[in-house]
């Protein structure tokens, strides 16, 4: 039987990364895109397995011209500015490349014949402001994003969403909550908290470490888990559908800070960093994630626990 | 007492137009930008008393150029592209103009000191898909939009309100629902009829009428009683708030064909043309407009009969 294939934008990201991994374990072709000469580092171990193309999500043509030539059954748009705190700083190209980009890659997949499966990737940080603030969403949950990247994939959505019902398109939408682990970079809050661990340990930090606001509630997931959620999207979701991809349950950022100070090497104040503030934040995101663990088998397989401590190693080998 | 200063984009539209006049008659100072050669039939008695100024909404250093040149107590922002049908035939220059073209205009107001409002037009076709389809909508109802124009309109509005909320640009929303009158053009329903009805009148169509689906029920207003609420969003409007516009009331595509038909001075047979006939149709569109009548002081002055014998005179004028 032939393997199946897929194309992942943005995958020397993050999550593109695990993801790459999930599917060739899987028995999948994996093809990613790579922008300009964006490093590779989170693939170095998987690269000799992957087909790469060079392509910048803001030229259409050139994306027609990509997804032409590799014909995948799958494609996973996971290319984005994927930081919430990031996109305030940079309003415009968040607007274009969470946009544009997943608008071109639609005009492309629609053109493509035989497509499976367009997996988009949403984000619960659509739902915004909500009323009460502590009630656990389902995905009926209205969207009323307060920040540059919640409006971005807010309107990425809508217009994926759009391309499903007016032009067939075979549609799978991902909507994760937060989720964490190695590769992730520091402008997220978990990997910003064990890179300073890890720089204070060996002494490269004096032992303070600074902090943004800890009381927003977030809805914790590993990376590994939510990619898992990905694929099974692509397998075994229904065309058109929305699915949480989430724990159930919301843990505090006092939390997160608490259990990678116990898990630290050396004791460690915390002082407030008034530029680690996010304007306008979110108090508490919390997912049902029922849809998911019942239409497609969705699990959580990590605990906050193991995130943490992987987290940690993986920045206690980078600060080295 | 300095009369109070207002720059309409999109002034040579069909609303933009009755927008101008309205701000005219009462006392305002009115500039226009105006793209490329476009027509200027629809200012043509008002233009002596406008100052217009060349501008392409897509281009955000010209935006910045227009808006501080003129320094405008208001800003109304009505450059859009404004058909449903028409957004289904440019998805991408749809939300370009309409999303990228909003972006564009509040960047360049936000540099503006001294602005008192900048007024967006969203639209009730962003509610999309909702249930009991028949149901009268208050401005809480989330979005749901199902066509271009939907989803390029409700991405523009969730980034006014990002910009009223983190740049803290006072703005001022008008939600209209579905509005109608002279120099509308013939790709929206009312103008469409009645063209066609003047056509027959004169010979230059056979007495047939081609139609669309009939069976949709819409919130129909006088153009003119929808700018009057523009105006008063500008000058009333609680910043950062959403305001329908809207009669309360919900009548078919029947109920209009009907009336136009009686005031039509030969007898016409009526035809289904299927090129008519828009792709997954809002059933119903009726919006709660006691906000607006509470809060502004708002109110419907035009009957539907008004808005389709002014119509109809208009198209009977046009087609001579």
């Amino acid at each position: 039987m032939k393997k199946p294939s897929a194309l992942i934008t943005g995958i020397t990201g993050f999550a593109g990364s695990y993801l790459a991994e999930e599917l060739l374990t899987h028995g999948y072709t994996v093809s990613g895109t790579v922008y300009n000469n964006e490093p590779t580092n989170n693939i170095k171990n998987i690269i000799k397995d992957l087909q790469l193309v060079a392509l910048d999500i803001l030229k259409p043509e050139k994306c027609r011209r990509v997804v032409n030539k590799i014909k995948p059954d799958y494609i996973f748009h996971l290319a984005a500015i994927a930081s919430v705190s990031q996109s305030f700083k940079m309003e415009r190209l968040t607007f274009n490349i969470n946009f544009d980009g997943t608008l071109n890659m639609l005009e492309a997949a629609r053109e493509l014949p035989g497509l499976k499966k367009f997996i988009f990737i949403g984000s619960a940080e659509c739902y915004g402001i909500f009323s009460p603030p502590e009630k656990t969403l389902t995905e009926n949950q209205p969207f009323n994003p307060i920040s540059p990247y919640g409006v971005s994939k807010a309107a990425a959505e809508q217009v994926t969403r759009y391309y499903a019902r007016h032009h067939q398109l075979p549609v799978g939408i991902a909507r994760p909550f937060n989720h964490s682990g190695p590769r992730q970079n520091e402008h997220f809050v978990i990997p910003a908290f064990a890179r300073q661990v890890a720089l204070i340990e060996v002494g490269r930090q004096g032992p303070v470490m600074k902090v943004g606001d800890l009381s927003p509630q977030r809805d914790l997931s590993d990376v590994r888990d939510i990619v898992c959620g990905y694929r099974l999207i692509g397998e075994k979701g229904r065309p058109g559908e929305v699915y949480h991809l989430s724990t159930g349950k919301a843990v505090s950022i006092k939390t997160v800070l608490d259990t990678l100070l116990k898990l630290a090497h050396k004791t460690i104040k915390v002082t407030t960093d008034k530029s680690r503030l996010r304007p306008n934040d979110i108090p508490v995101l919390r997912g049902n994630n029922k849809k998911a663990v019942q239409q497609l088998g969705f699990k959580i397989r990590y605990s906050l626990q193991d995130t943490l401590q992987d987290t940690l190693n993986y920045w206690r080998n980078q600060v080295q």
